[in-house]
């Protein structure tokens, strides 16, 4: 049993106030203690001590919405219309991309994840066992769900596949995999195919992954032909009884926010995937006051283009406040609440990850605070908000394990990953 | 004379297309060929050679509008409205900072910026000839003017202070030093006193940097008091007859913009400041639609809270695209632009930079490609602009000269600056 102590960094533990001068005790894959450091029980044994008196221990982000072997597709299409986007570049492509593809590319994004302090992620794609094969072996926790498409002959086939995923996954790696289905819009889907995933995760017991209210279009074709908004028509079609991962949300009423409240959805806010394909700016403050539970993704880095939590933090604050014309709407603190507790609410982990508690797991990140651009430290959460970078992460732990120390990857082999992933991608300029 | 050969990197000109496999030949202070290492003439002898496989080389970033000395007031205050903002947190403490305390400050905005690629920069505030001396030893470039606020009874000193600095400090440091007058804005200068500094900008043969419709509650008073908003205003004194550096540029109408693009005025679009201050989101498409030379400033520290331009550009790109609902606005070639040559512009010497071009001085950048979330590079300009982070720049060259190289600082003390800083801000404290 691994028993580590993290020494003098500062603390954001989400849960309480800044503590400056901390300590975090780990045992195996625990959180035994979390506070001063000078109130560390004095019988405290640690195996291996981290010096860490120039960082600060925070949650490890939860991003909570991508699909990570679109990582494959970064920069191939940008600057274009969303429709040409998808039907010329994107559909095109993930047409040739094979399971081993998909392994691959899924493993450059947790690299990157791993590299810029994302512990936890929520992701929707085909070929999901080997994400989560993946995420196995990299030491990542993950909330894994196939992407359900309910207009083609194949629907059934593609649920089985999803109820597969959640049979043969559910609980591997230690408990780090969680599973949802993943019916992937009420565009997509028949409102007969979403009862039908609806009724097999209620009898799987979990929960469902869905896009959400993302494009003006969405809106108006859902309304068109079903009578009701995409909000509402899934609420009536029964999803929302089950707990609900909604990606995007841009676009909402607010009988529809009182609905997300009411119903205790998770949304995952996506704002630079919303602002580069210019599908909108969702309305965050009215949803935080509201009582909706916000969380943040990056989306694909098809679309993002990256998957750095602590910039998309950071856009989520910056974006609320410029919209809105209020300076102090979703101020530093909210935007950590939202990238950690938030992320793991909308996953359904909150019991077990989001904050540093003692008796919660071990995933937590060491930000790097002296550096240029982090200087001075008038307030942690503000340098951390407005001013971090994703290469400001140090260590990365997940369940007790170390992932990356001193920028230094431990599960995975970059070079490696580089290797197959250009070998992989010539397939799209054949 | 120096004689530098950067070898093997994909070059980003600006001024023509990417070049893969390219050269770049340097000699003393300028650029003596820019091109594919095929075509590198065979004569040419460097004295040394940076090896640039994995690197792309592009012009040194040009922030176009910022506030150095601030720095020192990174997180001191956020998340509040601007009046509150200003009144209680920052004039109190700008009050204090005395001659040494913004060389200071100002030295870890150049740590900063050389650390995220910026080459160039345009800074207006007080104990400018500090900011002169500054930058003269850590070797960038920079047009510098005095603040000028022509409301109080010093008004007439605060003018000569900012003569004074044009006729001591134009052209020092190997010609790196350029400067302007820098009346603050319309709100805090009268009329009257605006005609008098373009009078003396006029005889002196500078340029103004001035802000010019940052917040509605500007355009609002200014049109009350004068009965013209900003833009006009400072048009029907003449201000436009010089070259002009307008920062932010947020509240325009279509009459404003005609202007701008006619009058060439450098616009310094500050997007995060923008957005974090509530002040509202810049018309950029339609400024360049109009052919207004839009470049990018990070505005300071204090409101940002960073100065790293490669962010500052991605943001201006993806607000752009999602506030005019068009993904195909401001594509990545413009933001690299805009963040480049247009900044140049607005400085007045892009006839020295901007572009990587022989001729032309030696002000570039290199920055790693071969990290997680730079893979893969299906499109370079794509990747550069969304997913890169000021963090990727490896290697950053001014007139010739190295200031950094592999990440490590050739001309600052990183923890000299970091102990001044840490002892100077102390006083906002007692």
């Amino acid at each position: 049993m691994a028993k580590y102590l993290i020494k003098g960094c500062a603390v954001i533990p989400i849960s309480g106030p800044v503590i400056e001068n901390g300590a975090i005790a780990i045992s195996d894959d625990r959180l035994e203690y979390v506070g001063s450091l000078a109130e560390l029980p004095p019988d405290w044994q640690q195996q291996e001590t981290i010096a860490a008196a120039d960082m600060i221990a925070l949650p490890g982000l939860v991003n909570s919405h991508t699909h990570a072997g679109m990582t494959l597709l970064r920069s191939y299409a940008d600057d274009l219309p969303l429709q040409q986007w998808l039907e010329e570049k994107i559909w095109p492509r993930e047409d040739q991309l094979e399971r081993e593809d998909i392994y691959w590319g899924t493993k450059l994004a947790l690299l990157e994840m791993i590299r810029s302090g994302t512990t936890t992620f929520a992701d929707m794609y085909f070929h999901m066992d080997s994400v989560a094969e993946a995420v196995v072996a990299a030491g990542l926790r993950a909330s894994l769900s196939q992407g359900l498409i309910g207009l083609q002959d194949d629907s059934k086939e593609r649920l089985a596949t999803g109820i597969s995923l959640v049979k043969e996954w559910q609980g591997a790696g230690d408990g780090r995999i969680t599973t949802m289905l993943g019916p992937h819009a009420p565009y997509t889907c028949t409102p007969q195919y979403l009862q039908k995933v609806v009724d097999a995760a209620a009898a799987l017991n979990v929960g469902l992954h869905i896009h959400l209210a993302e494009t003006q279009e969405e809106v108006a074709n859902v309304s068109k032909l079903y009578g009701a908004t995409p909000v509402v028509l899934v609420d009536q079609l029964g999803l929302f009884e089950l707990p609900v991962l909604a990606a995007h949300c841009v676009h909402l009423t607010s009988e529809e926010i009182a609905i997300l409240a009411l119903k205790k959805v998770g949304v995952a806010h996506c704002p630079e995937s919303n602002l580069k394909l210019a599908s909108g700016v969702a309305p965050v403050p009215a949803m935080l006051a509201a009582g909706v539970r916000v969380a943040i993704g990056t989306d694909s880095a098809a679309s993002n283009n990256n998957l750095d939590m602590v910039a998309e933090m950071r856009t989520a604050a910056l974006l609320a406040k410029g919209v809105s014309t209020d300076p102090t709407t979703v101020p530093a603190s909210q935007a950590l609440t939202m990238a950690t507790l938030h992320g793991a609410m909308a996953l359904g982990l909150d019991r077990e990850i989001g904050t540093l508690e003692a008796g919660k797991k071990a995933d937590l990140i060491l930000i790097k605070r002296r550096q240029p651009h982090l200087m001075p430290c008038h307030d942690l959460e503000a340098n951390l908000v407005y001013a971090a970078r994703g290469s400001d992460v140090d260590t990365v732990i997940v369940n007790g394990k170390i992932l990356m120390a001193g920028g230094d990857f431990k599960t995975l082999d970059a070079e490696k990953i580089y290797a197959e992933v250009d070998k992989r991608i010539k397939k799209f300029y054949n």
